[in-house]
């Protein structure tokens, strides 16, 4: 008898598994039915800001796969504007309501796919559903936003909170002309740095006549008729015709844990290696579910695009009959922000203590490419080792043009749990146009191994 | 007593032994001589083509430290223009002769540094020695080849030979406005790479408009009043007014072997973890010492300005009284070519053959940022990996801008001999400036393990 795998939500985590369970697994033996809320399947939520800087004219080439696609080529119902509004594990249904008509139906599963992703954190603050207030989570928020800006072409825009998405969005809003405030309460911005590192971004943001607020929380909006007019601050208020929400987002677990299926200590759903939640023929994937911190040894919420599409791989390759795992993440982020190119992999210096290591840090200085090749550009790498080992716990990248990826070699060191000394001998790739004969990556490694063996107890 | 140094050649692994020994060691207990027979110190030879090509225009940015440095600052009497021209290990003498006077004076020494470098492959053919032929190797060579290109005006470039110096020559020669040929017995440039993506760069530079003539010995040289005039093959007489051997470079081993300090297999220096060679405090780094290949697993000769500097450093702690190793090569090397970005880690399908490997191999498209992203640039991945473990061996890279440097995650994973279906999982940067939401290197990886699973014995 044909089974019946229901997935609940369409983007990058739901629809990899429903493909690969579809690989493996035809229309005769398995009918898979996606529903999602929004309008659209399969898209690139991260290109979000770029679209609304006009850096991407067209937010279709946003959109991997569209529900016709999974149709036609895949035998997979995508169903649209749909949202799931309740599980019942016992009768194994969901409530699926049509967002248009309003009607509800009970769907049956055999098997569920839990994919329902992360919402942007909303502190309950006076004013805070005024319009105009968006957070940037969903496509459809983009096209809201654009949407703003095209009509009512706001001249000041405020970003509270200064995660990835906020810094990104308030360049998006400064490439449109717009006069753009970003304001929080921590000392510096992305708070997944150490203070020193984030303090390069907030001058370069100022350098991009962005106004940069710190150590400023936010108190409440005001409105007009319903539309945000202000920000209010602990110090003041900050004239605002658009505000955008960058304070981070929450795994969005409100089904799951109505449901029954259990939450774990990160507030997202708990997961076993193969994506199974806690309940039989149950599974999750992506920014709702998990993942295990190779380096803090723990599971955390990290809402990000690669990890759902892998998750999503994994579960649907278990889902279809397969075998696969997903053996966790390092903590590995990048982004763009004022031309300035910006990464972090593994712990910090506070979530290594956190973490119960102690540390030594170091910043090393160097350039993207040989000091006498044309376009070579300066970059700073800053590492968290643990002391007397001296293992990498973490890296931060802030530079020029060529800097980022070379966070990519701290993360697969990470991963291996390789000490600098180690990673100083690396055969990375070297000729003038890519790197000085001395990689970024191996000067950093090699100024950190000489702090280490500096505070090492002298056994001479 | 004051013990004496003595290092043979002036770049990078005898000059980064030389600082490293003085940094532990001062003038009072340690006397350092280097002896230098070209005319410069720690330079960087992998510049060379750019200074040719004009890219660099002036070639003391080339030069990392002078002898005035190394005396001044680093009390190491750095000797230019003096050629060692014999090493006695019983009296513990090297001989060294003044190029400029030709007077030979014994140099007596407690510690050797033996730092001869290589010398690029000269085949004995008829002509061979005419004017206007040029091996690539030292910086003098860069200078003699710029005052022939200012003095002489040459038309036609003829480059022999198709390793990494020999193409970027090419470049170099086609920049100044020369017509160009290169000329090889190979089937395809880079014969470091395997055929079909080497012949993506012979493309490539017949696109540049330079002449690719492959599976073509060249025989001999032809030359009218002792200058080269053309270079003559087994298929015909190409006109040449200057010519480059880029036919690869050999170990300079000759004082050391005639010394009697043991040679590998691989024709290179034999030295131990800590860069000594078989006789008691005469110690070899760069390109004249052998590297263990650590996924071949043996020694390996491979001349690059990065290992000698790495081993330079070891043996210079060592020398010093401290205490390091050199824990060898995977055989990463990266180059640009005409607008192509090319670089390759590990073996490639012929290498991991001869090693006793049985190996599959796969091709992965994909782009150096998201799809939708502006500048996001085709590249393509070739891996090597050992069947049924999936094991990686290699991989080649060739593409646009951005391409390259992500070798360098491979070669992370080939260090700790990781199998694709972890490497698919590694947790790599990802933003759409940078990186589709799968980097490229996840997707070669995926690929290379579903090819893989598909040859596995059904276990079901």
């Amino acid at each position: 008898m044909r089974e019946r795998l229901v997935v609940v939500g369409g983007d990058a985590a739901g629809m990899s598994a429903a493909s690969q369970a579809r690989r493996r697994r035809s229309h005769d033996d398995l009918e898979i039915v996606a529903f999602e809320r929004g309008n659209f399947t399969s898209y690139s939520a991260c290109g979000i800001p770029y679209y609304i800087g006009g850096v991407v004219d067209d937010a279709a080439r946003l959109i991997v796969r569209n529900p016709e696609t999974f149709r036609d080529t895949y035998q997979i119902d995508a169903r649209v504007r749909h949202e799931v509004v309740g599980i019942d594990l016992d009768r194994r249904i969901v409530l699926a309501r049509d967002l248009d008509t309003r009607a509800e139906r009970a769907e049956p599963f055999d098997t569920l796919m839990v994919a329902t992703g992360a919402i942007p954190e909303r502190p309950p603050l006076p004013g805070i559903d005024a319009r105009g207030i968006f957070g940037v989570q969903v496509l459809d928020d983009g096209f809201a936003i654009r949407r703003m800006l095209d009509d009512h072409k706001p001249r000041r825009a405020v970003v509270v909170g200064s995660g990835y998405i906020g810094l990104e969005m308030a360049e998006a809003f400064k490439i449109q002309g717009l006069e753009v405030t970003i304001v929080d309460s921590a000392p510096q911005p992305l708070s997944t740095l150490d203070p020193d590192m984030g303090a390069l971004i907030a001058d370069a943001m100022r350098e991009a006549e962005i106004d940069v607020r710190r150590n400023e929380p936010v108190t409440g909006f005001e409105a007009d008729d319903g539309g945000v007019t202000a920000v209010v601050t602990d110090s003041g208020t900050l004239p605002a015709d658009i505000v955008v929400l960058g304070l981070g987002v929450s795994p969005n677990t409100q089904l799951a844990r109505e449901a029954g299926i259990a939450i774990g200590a990160s507030g997202a759903i708990r997961v076993d290696q193969q994506m199974r939640t806690t309940v039989e023929s149950v599974w999750a994937a992506g920014d709702c579910a998990e993942k295990f911190h190779r380096v803090a040894r723990r599971p955390v919420a990290i809402a990000l695009g690669t990890h759902a599409n892998k998750e999503g791989r994994v579960a649907g390759i278990n889902i279809g009959g397969g075998y696969a795992t997903f053996p966790g993440v390092v903590g590995t982020a990048v982004s763009r922000i004022c031309e300035l190119e910006v990464a972090r992999t593994g712990l910090n210096e506070s979530e290594a203590s956190a973490a119960g290591f102690e540390s030594l840090s170091i910043v090393a200085e160097s350039t993207t490419r040989a000091g006498y090749y044309p376009g070579a550009k300066p970059m700073k790498i800053k590492l968290v080792v643990e002391k007397r080992s001296g293992r990498l716990l973490g890296a931060q990248i802030i530079g020029r043009e060529g800097a980022a990826k070379r966070i990519d070699v701290f993360a697969a060191a990470l991963w291996m749990e390789l000490a600098v000394n180690e990673i100083m001998h690396l055969d990375l790739s070297y000729a003038p146009p890519y790197a000085p004969v001395w990689d970024p990556v191996l000067i950093a490694a090699r100024k950190a191994w000489e702090r280490v063996e500096d505070t090492l107890p002298d056994c001479r």
